[in-house]
């Protein structure tokens, strides 16, 4: 183990009936209230008169900003950052899932600074204030709700790239696995794979001798996960299921699974963000086309992992017993490559409704993000034959 | 799953050398400190001298209150936040386990409250501020440096109660896992099988239908915990093995791995508090002996659970395989009866020499405790035939 520091402070209120206690909890932080939201599925589920006849009751002043994008955008989110200074904003209430919180982060951040939004995320300046900022989540995926993390794409320059600082951590997350009900089978697979990469891409590149808390928190979620989905496949309103992937959800990429794991680093993060930048694919399935893509090609640097993977995860003791090291790995991304595909995830690029993808620009942004994210290895050649193996 | 609230705000600060933070850290917070520590440990380990010389090349004025027992005493919580009112402190500083940490929150809410610091205790009243804590944890066992949760002995009554609240959470955790090197293998026993404690009885007297995700944290725990513990065995030294049990030690009793799981209550602590009040045996030496003993009683009414433990946690599928149930369960039990002894903690009340120990007192207070802690379905005849039991 390395040296770390884990900061993750958001109070998460769980459950059935919590948001009862949105307009005291807001209260508490202010009564101006910017309402982020994203487009339509909000008040096709009833949620945004919820929110907002709570909010009402409560003697909270609420302005509007809706038109999130998933994979969010700078100049959208630039432009609500002007609107809460000008409305002289006290709170952030972000209402939607990641991207909606990623880019509630980011109006409250670029509310508190006098300069180029784009700044804070292209490493220029550091966050050093933010408005609070408080999540209703709806769509479980990136931790967003409980961690230090937004993540914008310039539609200038086509970057995708994320801040951190903890003054943009959420001071409170509601989870009600039930606003979680009407994600239709496909999104739910997205994001539950996106869970599944936030928690295995540190646990395959990790090359810490003995970080068994580190590893069990991963396998013990991945399980959770898989189980859960595979109860949601069978049931949309499994509470218990949504419930486990909710949970999964807030916990897979607030700063705990990785916290001091010599080596763990995000190569499939890294390979996708340059995909959902340049082209309109849900991250979820960039994720899961691309991973298995990945450890075929890393297979050989990362045999224990993979091998540890099988017999931990996906209980492949028997079945791999007596194999040589690279039958029993190449059985594994198999078995994983087929259970993303049951999922309902697409496994190749052009599966994803994308043609002649532009590979030298997809290398040169993951090239800039190794270096962002400290991944090492990677050469041109490499970014470029993997990108080509997801074809 | 049912539901919860979730906050552990503490930043963890963990690692080597970390402690060249601690000026700057409490600096943030104020700079007149109580420093709160034991006897003479971090004396002997010239931790004592570091943190001193640290506060002072950070300008910090220090006051010394120490003294701290195992199983802290409330005239001594009682005279250190008078000490602190007095002396205008600002932050209270805590150096040394989870006893010192308790009492450090103690007199950090007590400092702030004009009545009877028992009646934080007692339930009498709320806790609503308290100066802020920092901790430098030496004996990680009890989750203290991350949670809640304050547990003080009242010498009067020789009751020992837990006080809650966000209030009294440490602000910041330095948990350096060399710090731990120094304790001796007996009392890392009963710390580890403190945490491992922590994290059983929950899973144990789980009633979830699903909560795989909380699962599989303990499962991972617990598992983490019993290699680590075998690592430290071979070598008091070994930084992986020291560093895993600390990090575990924190994220066992902060309110993660119960976090809505329907059911899940703490027997064995409730057990062993009237124990550790009444005699002076480590309450980490009364929860070993205590355990197997409830695990027996109860047998009957945790089937599947004991089985999920040994299969998951003890890796003992193929040795149960074609047992009844009940078999199975001894077989298990038994497993983890050996297993506590080899870690070198007491099986019986006799072997922790104490001699004809008041039952019925022990059983008036583990009612009170039933009753606190919401923990159903025990007769006073069941509580005195558990500690006959473990005689």
């Amino acid at each position: 183990m390395k040296n770390f520091e884990f900061y993750s402070p958001t109070k998460v209120i769980f459950g059935k009936d919590i948001l009862s206690q949105l307009g005291t909890t807001i209260r508490l932080y202010g009564k101006k209230v910017l309402l982020v939201y994203g487009k339509n599925s909000i008040k096709a589920t009833g949620l945004y008169e919820k929110v907002t006849a709570l909010c009402r009751d409560a003697g909270i002043s609420l302005i509007e900003y809706s038109g999130v994008e998933p994979n969010p955008k700078l100049p959208h989110a630039e432009a609500g950052a002007k609107m809460a200074v000008e409305a002289h904003i006290e709170v952030i209430l972000a209402v939607g899932g990641g991207s909606v919180i990623d880019e509630a982060k980011a109006i409250a951040a670029g509310a508190c600074y006098k300069g180029s939004l784009w700044d804070l995320y292209s490493h220029k300046a550091p966050i050093k204030e933010a408005l609070p900022v408080i999540a209703v989540q709806t769509l479980p995926a990136t931790s967003s709700e409980t961690n230090q993390v937004s993540v914008l794409t310039n539609p200038d320059t086509l970057e995708k790239f994320g801040a951190r600082s903890p003054h943009i951590v959420p001071r409170v997350a509601f989870l009600d696995p039930s606003l979680t009900f009407t994600i239709p089978l496909q999104y739910t697979a997205y994001a539950s794979f996106d869970i599944m990469s936030h928690l295995l891409e540190g646990y395959f590149t990790s090359t810490d001798p003995f970080a068994p808390v580190q590893d069990g928190f991963v396998e013990g979620m991945v399980k959770a996960v898989i189980k859960g989905f595979k109860k949601v496949q069978v049931n949309l309103q499994d509470w218990d299921a949504r419930a486990s992937i909710m949970w999964a959800g807030a916990l897979a990429w607030n700063g705990l699974c990785n916290a001091g794991v010599e080596g763990a680093v995000i190569p499939n993060h890294m390979l996708e963000h340059p995909l959902s930048a340049l082209y309109d694919v849900a991250h979820g399935a960039g994720l899961a086309i691309l991973f298995p893509v990945w450890l075929r090609y890393r297979k050989e640097t990362i045999i224990p992992r993979i091998l540890q993977f099988g017999r931990n995860i996906l209980d492949m003791e028997d079945e791999i017993e007596g194999l040589s090291d690279t039958n029993a790995c190449d059985t594994i991304i198999s078995r994983f490559a087929d259970f993303i595909r049951s999922m309902g995830c697409p496994s190749s690029i052009a599966e994803a409704g994308i043609e002649n993808p532009d590979i030298p620009e997809l290398v040169r942004q993951a090239r800039t993000l190794c270096g962002l994210w400290g991944i090492n290895g990677y050469t041109d050649k490499d970014l470029e034959t993997l990108y080509r193996m997801a074809l």
